[in-house]
């Protein structure tokens, strides 16, 4: 069965990093899942939560916030302010991106800061979690970057890239990068956040008031690994364009996605 | 390696229902996995929210709220209304409560009803949110079932009973049914909700601001459909105890703990 | 006039304190009035309001909140939270609840400690206020007792018991603790809090937006005193039973039902 | 022992009423006990509350508001609004007067209307909700004998006047009418609310964390009655000095503080 | 045309100020602009805000608050704690208020002290704004005399007088002073801030949804400049009224209305 | 004295529109005015708020809202609801906006609809109301020649262009277009709105705790004006450049910066 924009099944949306959209951030991108745009910003600032003080933790800190701009949606949507609280959905998908990003980044070696992601949704046609925390991370090694030639930083706080894509069971078939329309049709809808050396940062598969099987779930995983591969090869790029890396370990890419793993994993069992 | 209270890796901790700990719900139950303990109450409403008068959809609905009762934890926890907002953890363990029970109910034999589920922690040791669940599913079918006696409702709106269970990896061996301290130092932790029916209906799988791999994904994907597995039945026992039940289907567990089938999957891709 | 649970006019409700419903107080008792049933808990907390470090003030601290579950109620109540705010009539109750214990508690003898009392409604017929404030003394000693057997405090900061009960005019009758169907149509109300050597500690009385004369405020004072005396016995006993008390001198509970002394205060006048 | 302002001991401070202090409203008086002024304004405005009319209950609605100034105290205090809520304090006190005032105000003769009542205090002595109530009293009555003048209304609403006095324990001694240097000061604090014809609307005694005895209660209520009589007969002539009241019968203050009837009450049982 | 109330165009309603209504305050004034009334209080705190402390500024800090009675418009006004939310019009007036009083007081004379201004509206006629600011600037002073008088202060932080006052075009024709009506119908409103010796601290003129020309800009700015060398006056006498000024020089008030300067500053471009 | 940027002092920042940032929204556009960046979103909704129709006003609505990104700053800027609400200074801003467009915009042409106008602050470097003005026409103009061209709209409701500037007073010298420094350090800061024909909207000249002279606020005028006239040029051609417009009579922008009109104007008094 065709996609509505004529995909294949496993196929990801085009992907862009445009950099430096806010300047005023330590680092910022404006990230493009198709016609999914956010705007995602890492800024640094020079003190760490009172909770941290208060217990005598050391190191650093990072924290995130997700809003969706009122004029992302085909319907305007009120802001949080209007309605006097941050809706549930924003909020579970703000702390998401808050652990995705801590489990990539060494807060030892980020001193007494605190850095502040920021994802502000432009325009949304499904996955904005997704490509938040895909664009936090391109946004987030770009600030470390300039903190490291700055000489602020001493030590590249980033361990590895992280990337997160959608996959989902629509119409009984696995789909890799869902837009809108296949999320809102969609029977199964499971997120993947995943380093680039293929292991799990979270999973959450939902039936969305309905159920899955075992198959169904084995099949998305296999999609979405092969998603993640490829995002983490353009987050590369945009890293790249932007300002050579220093300190992050070139990715091998290769053995992240071995389906052959994947399956020997659950015959040993 | 022994556990903290000397449990295999694969057996749950003593779990108990005590039916009508609230007799103004229409059903409730007191519900123990091990130290944790939670009031989950069912209580019908005679009405729909706005939105669905506002689209015109029909029939009923189905909401849930959660909430730790200060004492329940080691340190005194502040009560929402004094922090003047619902904090993230809350606002995500009751979404995923009410998508849980919502995947199987059927809405539409409510009428113009809203079933409200409420969970309250009275002793948090682990495991709350899927103690929630489980507890939620046995208050709900009794208050389906007394309002079938009563005549209020003809069909019966549960479809199959829900359970959920946490499982994690602790010290690089995969635990089933994971207490409060095993839970704080887990590797990672994972809370799968399932039908009886071995059917998936959320799986949550967090590195806890780490990382996994496949190999683990799949060792915990197998200790907590065993886990599921008996809890269902134990659901069955105290939902028969406190009234017979009306026109649910028997289950057929035997089915939802096939290892094999879920080895098999895996290898077909 | 018969009551509608055929109890005499100066006859409690049955009273039950069923101990340490939730371990992770330092004291808890799950009291029951009748059907009216409230989780009373105690916890100590190692630190002080901020205002008493600003002004510095010696000793310790306690303050008391009181909720009702949203399934305590025949129709559901929506939470705190959900409304945004306190309700008027929590506030005052909880404010009464506070200002009833440091009535009896030497709060120098706690410490730089605070005390929480919360009370929680599990089922609402009537007099939650005064089972709140009734059980909140059991679980306050309980509390006290076992932080005097571990050494944390010295002395026993509870001088004595303190208890509370409803009365009222009910179609012209003085009526001793009223449950719900009563106190919704009684035309006077009236809340007792009194110590075990009768003296009393507040008096709340009001017409309901109705009017009483000088005799029936006399009547409600004598059945008053009779409930107190009585509450007061049977809190000695579920203290007792939980651990031998230590520190509070035996009450003399036979003077605190002296209806003549009551009579002959208001002779010499 | 002689007051710090060296009244007698059942003597009330220096009661003023100024009426028409707030011409917008529909009735207003800024009322004086001593250094106490209170600002109370009766609006009427063409609507019931939203559960009146779900509910379909006839007649109208009495609301009341209080408030406290900031530059009232001698400390400025925050405004309600720059701390987000209204004190628990404030709350208790509103809704004090608002059924002391329904308790007399037959809501029937209203219409489908609400009254308003605010209470703003402009300087704070002591006695403040005592001085609201007495004052709120005239404002209302004020209101009601305009808008029977404008033929708005057709019969008056105010049954009879109400009004409010504090009585204290104050070094042993019963003292009327508090200021703020001996209620702060004083072992028992009691408010009483009545009306011109001796009955009690509500009685609120409280040892403020302390307790208090049988005879120091009858020694407050007579005090208490004799202050109360006084106060009717000054809230009459100030609401005959702004308008001839219409449709309230002459009161009959003689029989309202006969301490006899008291003593004898108490004597028969 | 006649104005409705029989002014001249020119004309300010009549204006007055009652001293001390508020005694508690440090100096207050109730003042009246013809119906409108305004109570302004000025309070010293011996503190200053948070911000000062850590950014450590030197010297004092002057904040104001603004707030309409409830019952000061012909509708009952709901109060800000009611709505939750301070609205964005009482927002604007009160940080109008306090830059306008900065202007004019020089904050490192106060020492570590944070000068209140409170206006609370009593009666709203058009022009409250002005009215406030006009009283606060005579309750400031007040305030100042007395801490110089006590020795509190050393030197006057009062630098010379400021004053406001509406002006507007209604009917094509140029207005000082507006009333409500005038207010309501005008096609233009402008509010002036200027000190005694004719210097702007504020102009904020709005076409109120409509637009205005050069001329009649100029026009405006002729008559508020008269209207406010009269109020300056006003101020004075008040002041020398309530207790003898010390350390403000003697305004020269010829200076501060000469049109010729305008016209002529406006031929030189 | 040379500017920080090298300018004129009667030169504007160099001034761009990007249209569609926003493809969602009706209209959208990425104003800068040098460093200076917001997003104006114009969006559509086919309701009018609750006040119109319960008071019966026909026609539509126009309403604004602002805010800066928290990455906007040069230090990370709190979000208005992690503070919980939204800053007076934001208010302000979104009110003007509001009567800024209300004043170029015949609501009676929307018909039953509401426009919502969205700014957000990317980058702030001084000027984000005036750019947010300006920007929020094009994207409102943008947005009715849409819905012209769809048939949704039948006559243009824009009857003129608006547009915004900044003046102010620094080191004595009249400045156009003032950046972050420059405000930061300017002794008088004036914001002018004003339609392309030369009337003012609204004029806010504030001394910021200073004051300023007759000669002053004429010759921030006369600058002001020149700079309106080449923002209303630059309008005409991005409105242009995106579609051509509809019902716009063009303007006549050669009358509009005719200084010697204000001159005259003020020789007439």
């Amino acid at each position: 069965m065709p996609r509505s924009d004529s995909r294949a099944a496993d196929q990801l949306r085009e992907i862009s990093f445009e950099p430096d959209i806010a300047p005023h951030a330590t680092g910022s991108v404006l990230v493009s899942f198709g016609k999914t745009r956010v705007i995602c910003a890492a800024t640094i600032q020079d003190e760490v939560p009172r909770w941290m003080k208060v217990q005598g933790v050391q190191g650093g800190w990072l924290t995130a916030e997700y809003s969706m701009l009122p004029y992302s949606t085909l319907d305007r949507k009120d802001r949080d302010i209007s309605r006097g609280k941050l809706d549930g959905r924003s909020q579970e998908i703000q702390r998401l991106i808050g652990r995705s990003l801590r489990a990539v980044v060494d807060l030892k070696k980020l001193g007494s800061r605190t850095l502040w992601i920021d994802c502000d949704v432009l325009q949304a046609d499904g996955g904005t979690r997704t490509a938040s925390i895909t664009g936090a991370c391109v946004a987030a090694t770009m600030a470390f970057n300039r903190l490291l030639a700055k000489g602020t930083l001493r030590e590249q706080p980033m361990t590895r890239k992280v990337a997160a894509i959608s996959v989902g069971i629509y119409k009984n078939e696995a789909l890799l990068d869902l837009c809108y329309e296949e999320d809102r049709d969609a029977e199964v809808d499971c997120n993947l956040v995943m380093t680039e050396d293929g292991r799990f940062v979270e999973i959450q598969g939902s039936g969305e008031e309905s159920t899955f099987t075992d198959e169904q779930l084995a099949a998305m995983l296999v999609l979405g690994k092969k998603g993640i591969k490829e995002l983490c090869a353009l987050q590369s790029a945009a890293i790249e364009a932007a300002a050579p890396a220093k300190g992050i370990a070139k990715a091998a890419p290769k053995s992240n996605v071995d389906v052959a793993s994947l399956e020997a994993a659950f015959k040993k069992l």
